[in-house]
């Protein structure tokens, strides 16, 4: 691809190369070749552009770039420019046309033309598949799920009765969609009787799931993931959550039930979200932190439980110094004393 | 179902409405429809009475509602009654009696009568499957595994060799259950030599095993879990590990090996529980908590290392403060250092 | 196995005891038999050696032991003893030679002779499957594959297009090798767009993986799990991080992108680790921990975020006394303005 082209795809502006400079592929700093071309996202990674082998570089306006042996490409935003860049090379394959003679499809399913169906998929009565879609060996689709055009099942993914899917959904290997919540009652001799599970989950348009993750269907009505949201690998989702648009779950986060989790929050890794609360657009849960209370809209909160990240980390800096602490306390605790024995014999 | 049933079958006694009144489902005060029942577990959530569009309610007694249009059923237990009462709208499937074509059942395996072996099951050599138990598609079953009647094997689950289930167990999709523990000797070059991990995992009845969760078979001898214990998706139980009954594992808990975990014990989402510990019965650790000591019996215990919960409420308070903490110290040295130099001046 | 023999093959050295006396298995102390030799690794459970059954005990010198009717082996290492002791008791399984009728193997896919290929197993296009290796039930293997030789995959384990094992790597069930990365850019109206995830995964000799347990393939180059790391059950492994030879990482530990991890590093169960740093060689993680930084080599850290492990411990311990110092504090401020106003009044 011509630098050319890659600038009119990206949107970004040559400053220095020839617009013919061919451009064979896209990488980071330390792995691109001389006929690839990279990115600087974060400032911080600055020299590294130095010691990059890379033909050419996205830069935001503004960043130097002492070497005239690169060609530059200035972008609003270089990540995305890569993104897009990247995505130019690697077209998604196109779905092949096929089921394949080792899956077992319930004569009452009914799968459109232009599906990809791998070896071994199972898939139950009255399942609705729509056209591009593509589903890998070994996934299993119970009775009555819908899905829609143009998404990706891999392997091993369950999904169970009467789920569905929107269009351009990804779901990763081994995941599990619609398993039951985890709903008991106590019974008078204290043991658990279970509360039946038979909601459902809706994912929506362009959502993405990573592996080996569970999403809890919803007792009575349903779990939603809504448009555009990401869940990474080994996240658990309970029953009745809502997902907003855009949300960002990275991996093994959990969430108990009946959440609300509202459009563009990012939860970093490993955190919780207790029952029942209603986590506000565009916040932001730091890694392995934990709320068990609502957050408001745009607050960035760390620790267990959470607070505002700010102040968690000057509480975290005191955390490192408490033995000083205690002993400073007690320092002062004697010097005290003496005075007041002073003050006393006086 | 009549609200005069509903009432028998849950134990619940009819304050106001009909007893010929038609209920046709039940469901939580935000989902349910006029001609559904629903109930008031948490007295904090008791405005919400004055919204819920459903026809009748599980109140316990002492709990005012000020609606007349709204059949009240008054129950000890009103959570209780509602699962008894969804039970009865949604009773289980009765278990079909075939093993799918596509099913590979070794020869020497034992399939009773009334069994519903989906599609693509692999079922290992000398199994024992006994009546009423369903295995759904792609689930894979080792030589020598033992599954009593009536359980629920969902798709993608494997379960190990020599692995032994008691009667109504469920197990949902993609877990595994009798993985080598994770147990290796350091050599003299330090690498890792593997220990055999040749035990087993034993679940008695009634237990249930929720999706994307990983049970360690022992390496000599067995893990157990007992009667009742429920655990949830993505839990990590360690070889050798005893859960005694009635025990409740929320998602993302993880216990190293061969821990015991006493009856009814509360583990809430993303505990952490080191090796060779014992938790004592009713315990309950808070969501995000993680001991590496044994607990008493009926403690509640928070934090990492977790201690009592009263006091580490109490200390997280402070933790907040840590920063205006260490401020107030160093006003404090100040004040007294002003002090001692005034009496040392005198 | 005679006594002799064991003591020949674990280098331990016969103190008490018939050099022919017929041991038959080994087990912990608590499981141990009359006919069976166990071990004690940890001088805090040397009591338990009063209570064994067990005919025969490796202790390390200078472990005392009462007992006369049970024989001694003194080894260097007792548990590394006792590890070669149980895998003699316990060879592996050979490996059969077959491929089961229900496989489905792409014509375009070889597959070495002395190969087990069980039930239901889809290997893809230009695979290769060296000698000696199993792939058990319903495993999923995407095109271009390459698997080394003696190699174990369990079942519903699924790998990825593209990913390479190298000889004796064990990867239990469920897993999932070479799922994409979980990597977005923002667009200008805040929706996410997915970055091409077009590298591989590469798991070096001796390598094992746990159950359920997720390792993302790199968006460009490689993901890296290098000669004999172990990774236990419900891991994240994040796209271009690479693993060291011999580091053990325990269970649902996670790891975000592009952060290498050393030689022989131990990170505990339920550790996080940010992206793009380095845990130097032979650091360790205690269990729960979390760092965003890199750690230099030999560093046992805790704490989220993890600092030195004996600072931590004391941190703790002032963490439960945070409220009672809070009074403390209270009270010094009433006796300071006290003896601020006697000085004022003199």
């Amino acid at each position: 691809m011509k630098l050319a082209e890659i600038a009119r795809q990206s949107g970004a502006r040559i400053e220095i190369g020839s617009p013919d400079f061919d451009i064979i592929g896209a990488s980071g700093m330390d792995l691109a070749r001389e006929s690839e071309i990279t990115f600087l996202a974060n400032p911080k990674y600055t020299p590294q552009i130095a010691e990059t082998r890379a033909g050419a570089i996205f830069l935001s306006e503004g960043i130097e770039c002492s070497r005239d042996d690169i060609a530059i490409l200035r972008a609003a935003d270089p990540y995305l420019a890569y993104a897009i860049t990247l995505r130019a090379f690697h077209p998604d394959n196109p779905v092949a046309d096929f089921v394949h003679a080792s899956a077992v499809i319930h004569p009452a399913a009914v799968i459109a033309a232009g599906c990809e169906i791998h070896a071994n998929v199972v898939i139950g009565e009255n399942c609705t598949i729509e056209s591009g879609t593509r589903i890998f060996a070994n996934a299993s689709i119970y009775n009555g799920v819908k899905i829609g055009r143009d998404c990706t099942i891999h392997s091993g993914v369950s999904i169970r009765e009467n789920c569905e899917l929107g269009s351009g959904v990804i779901i990763h290997n081994n995941s599990t969609i619609g398993c039951d919540g985890f709903g008991y009652a106590k019974t008078a001799d204290k043991q658990w009787l279970k509360i039946p599970q038979v909601g459902r989950v809706v994912l929506e348009d362009d959502v993405e799931i990573g592996a080996n993750t569970a999403i809890d269907r919803a007792s009575v009505g349903e779990t939603r993931i809504k448009r555009g949201a990401k869940i990474d690998n080994l996240v658990q989702i309970g029953h009745s959550c809502t997902i907003d648009e855009d949300a960002l779950i990275c991996s093994q986060t959990g969430l108990a039930g009946s959440s609300v989790i509202g459009k563009r929050v990012i939860l970093a890794g490993q955190v919780g979200i207790a029952g029942h609360l209603k986590v506000g657009d565009d916040a932001v849960l730091t890694a392995k932190s934990a709320t068990s209370h609502d957050v408001e809209p745009g607050k960035v909160i760390s620790g267990i439980p959470a607070f505002n990240n700010r102040e968690w980390l000057r509480s975290t800096a005191g955390f490192r110094r408490l033995g000083e602490l205690a002993q400073k306390l007690r320092e002062i605790q004697s010097r005290i004393s003496k005075l007041e024995t002073q003050n006393r014999e006086q």
